[in-house]
């Protein structure tokens, strides 16, 4: 509840000459659609040189250079939840 | 430019019982594809009531309460554009 934890600002920030604008808004709507009451905001950060991160009150959640690809929808949607709504059950996002 | 000019933070906060985050994502998209290098970040917060208003650091470019219905796109792209590139021209949104 938002009483107890103050919502969370979830980053992404995305390659504007690697066009991933849409990817990056995509995962935002995503996100935001699953974290209704955990997110206070999403923020989409346009960025270069091939950088898709996203970051949750500045932990770095996924970064694709580091992870060496896009996260998949799932995977991220578990991350987040495991930081912000830990009790929360995403139905088709826990099985694997 | 980003060296003359920090860059900007726009916030669009939106009702979501009312279903108007595909909106607010959207018109975040269209934002972040026409000022590209001006906008530092584009952010969806959640809200309630009603709300779809439209900020520019801080300052409010379009309220759907007080403006009585929700931004046509040119015509916010013009306001934002006053704001942060005001020698910008917007092509066919300049056009009336």
């Amino acid at each position: 509840m938002r009483a107890c934890r103050p919502a969370s600002r979830l980053e992404i920030e995305y390659c504007t000459p690697c066009r991933w604008l849409l990817r990056a808004g995509w995962t935002a709507q995503e996100l935001l659609t699953t974290f209704t009451t955990e997110l206070g905001e999403v923020a989409l950060i346009p960025g270069t040189g091939g950088v898709f991160d996203v970051r949750l009150d500045g932990e770095t959640v996924w970064s694709r250079k580091m992870q060496d690809g896009f996260p998949e929808l799932a995977e991220l949607k578990r991350r987040v939840r495991d930081r912000i709504a830990p009790d929360r059950d995403l139905g088709h996002s826990d099985r694997r």
